[in-house]
């Protein structure tokens, strides 16, 4: 059968910092620049989710996308909309959040979730509408 | 010579339900939900269709990209723009037209239309501006 | 108090055909074109709603945007959405349902839901991102 | 002379929350709901300033853009860009920052610099792509 | 009955500059800047057409949108797509090409070519994402 | 440490033609249609510059967005970004300036530039919103 990727675009706003605490403010705000400001900004971020499986014939399905969208919901969106990635996020905890460390630790919150014959392809996350990563996994 | 991706976006609006003609109603609409209704719905689909080859060093071209936009308009977008996906499209018939149906049926039209030197690489489709399918063939 | 506009931007899809009832089908296909395929097409429709009113000093709120997504929700979206404009929809009986006509009857559903002091200001319904209708009230 | 509006989108990311100092917790929980998160949460903004004023036969400008982008540059984007609206903004100091309280703070910004025979013709204010306000003066 | 807004969104690419025949090179750059180019640059035009009228309650349409488009695509986008608007258009002769002129010189194309119970309404004219004026006549 | 593909989205906007200069002018014209105009046309062209790299654990950073934007700013937008792609780049000079063309040799631009441990993934290249080209190097 054909191996499709199937893709869930999902949205949430939190606020975060930029921030080494081993570092001093004038190290921060030189590294980070106005992303360093300490009493936080934010942004609304968008999130590809991409699986890839083979097409079942029965459904016509890779996967049920209210079934991805549920997995997106419960383990990440539901902890970080409307919330602070430095402070309210328990697997955030001690994470600088960039949007490269958090495009990884959402990686780890959704794989380990997805049924087995379903493979986790690449997540993309935008910051803004100019600036994103994307990742694939180790 | 360089190997570059030439991408054309198309659009066409059809009508669609999910339905397994083996299932019951009930099964169906557990499986499909709203999608499986009985009276249809519809969609404004998104179609990327990308190709690869060398650069053309005379013309500076991959592909004439009115050539694949005529490719698409011929086998795929007169057939399917203003129809009925389950009734209307001799080259879906027997298919339940999910998203990942379409992509591979799209697949398997175009592919073959297509000159000797030019590799179809990439369809993506959208079936709203949060769900898509890709697909890169077998 | 400032007077400001709210708008909230919701979505729906659905299958529709146009069609007059009393003309014959080679006048229908004459006037309506493919948009008058008997089988039906559909379309991924969005649609701003804006309401305006006095700002209110106590919350900086004009409306609670969960109000009135919520009215039209209820009003409208589950309606409508996943469902055939002609066959489904009984505040659309007997109606043609072209986008202008389909704008008219929204603004009569969500008009009266509203608090008094909020007057629903203008809707714009987007049949695709290139055809779009805008009506605010007789 | 013809008039003609001008219309200059421009973005910032900032970080706030909605909070009525004289309520409880719970009742700013109540109204505000995620909004009032203590720990702030935050948006990539959008704002769309458009300005009125007599097309000049010389230039064939209403107003050089460069001039207008530099207005709302200088006067609203460097103080909220990467900032937080509750804390950081001494023109916003007190206001709680909903969309609408924003929009007007910033009407009252941008009208007083603009040359004597623009208009300033209307805000634009986008907190998601999917909720925005609208201020055109009192 | 009801009155009732139709928007049709075209587009086109075109070369031009900023250009005043009797200023100095100087002069021209110092007011116009980059867009002074003698070489020239372009853009990728989006141009929204709205017209008002009243609800046809026979075809629920108020302008065939098919006929809007015709009016649109002979009077001005055959003339300016893929064009130099300084050099190539009779209709924009000795008019130096900035947006505000080029919206109310279409403006003048469109008005007289449609049905006199159709109101031309607005134009709206992009010329970057960011950038836009709008015009409603005299 | 994972290696993750970091994006930033830049704009330029250019005129150019289609041209091959040994050819007729009938020749060139019917290769190249309305693209191969003498008076030139232009673009408003968006470029996506993904680099791929492993996370500094230190910073959370690929690489500092900034530095990509400056790379991308000094070498491709301040040389491209209102001229004229055919007469105005010494870097394009006797290049027949096709989004193909074009891609490539921004790619020849930036991959020197860049720090010996990241590596240039993949340019995106839109000429138009429905138009683009892909390029990952040879």
């Amino acid at each position: 059968m054909p191996r499709v990727h199937l893709t869930r675009r999902v949205h949430f706003s939190a606020a975060h910092r930029l921030h080494h605490p081993d570092w001093s403010d004038e190290r921060n705000r030189e590294v980070f620049g106005d992303c360093s400001n300490p009493n936080w900004h934010g942004h609304n971020y968008e999130l590809d989710v991409t699986v890839e499986g083979e097409l079942d014939p029965e459904t016509g399905y890779v996967l049920d996308l209210k079934a991805l969208k549920q997995v997106v919901e419960d383990l990440v969106i539901q902890d970080v909309d409307h919330r602070n990635l430095n402070l309210d996020v328990d697997w955030l905890d001690g994470t600088n959040p960039t949007t490269e460390n958090l495009v990884v630790a959402i990686w780890e919150r959704i794989r380990p979730a997805l049924p087995p014959d379903i493979q986790l392809k690449r997540l993309v996350l935008w910051e803004t509408p100019r600036n994103r990563v994307e990742y694939e996994g180790r």
